[in-house]
């Protein structure tokens, strides 16, 4: 995140603002979204400011996976879900509302309605072999 | 995974179907996604066929996380897309096809039509409370 206002998101980790805390380490923070697609729908960041998870740490990256792990199956087991998604929105193009790297959990149940719209594409093979290959070599 | 026919993830790792390889170590795999959402759709699976995210080992989770903000820049910059959704569709009733779990990254373009299907719904702050309280209290 830029140098600039501090977003929501800092605010809250502050404690400026209140939230509805689920879990809370040296590294991280997970609260209740105010703004539920399902019940226990929690979001779960670093507690350090940064807008793309491209630019976490690794260590920083493995804590939130780690720690996603537990959150998620506590979540599930709370609200007596069936599953649950785990969702990144890396970027305002993929959806991301606040600049601050935050994980959705969203516990999920038969009928909700949730879920990624989901359009497969045709790739030939070649098309696919040349692109892995684009991404193998990247830097 | 309960023992039983391996899935076609177990395959894919066992070197028994093909695949178009992104990255792989120790105990990861990542290779695209053969009916992809967006030019550049990869799937980033641990090795051991666990079928529920909460049940691979803290280990397991930690290198998910570290290796998919990885993989996640290199696919970005090898699509020149602007950003990327990670989810995780974890049990059947949140999409999971393949009982071995697996995070998707999408890479996203402006007016792609992908995401997920948001829609908010109000809580009060005391029903948030008592949910987080019982979140905080699972064992």
């Amino acid at each position: 995140m830029s140098a600039g206002q501090p977003s929501i998101f800092a605010r809250i980790i502050a404690g400026e603002i209140p939230c509805q805390r689920v879990f809370e380490n040296e590294y991280l923070l997970a609260f209740l979204d105010i703004r539920p697609l399902a019940e226990g729908h929690t979001l779960v960041l670093p507690k350090r400011a940064v807008a793309r998870f491209e630019d976490l740490t690794p260590e920083e990256a493995a804590e939130l996976g780690r720690q996603l792990a537990v959150i998620a199956r506590k979540v599930v087991a709370a609200t007596a879900a069936e599953g649950c998604n785990i969702l990144l929105n890396n970027g305002q193009v993929a959806g991301q509302e606040v600049p601050h790297v935050h994980f959705h959990i969203i516990p999920r149940r038969a009928g909700d309605g949730l879920g990624y719209r989901w359009r497969p594409q045709r790739r030939s093979p070649e098309e696919l072999s040349a692109l892995a290959e684009r991404i193998r070599a990247m830097p």
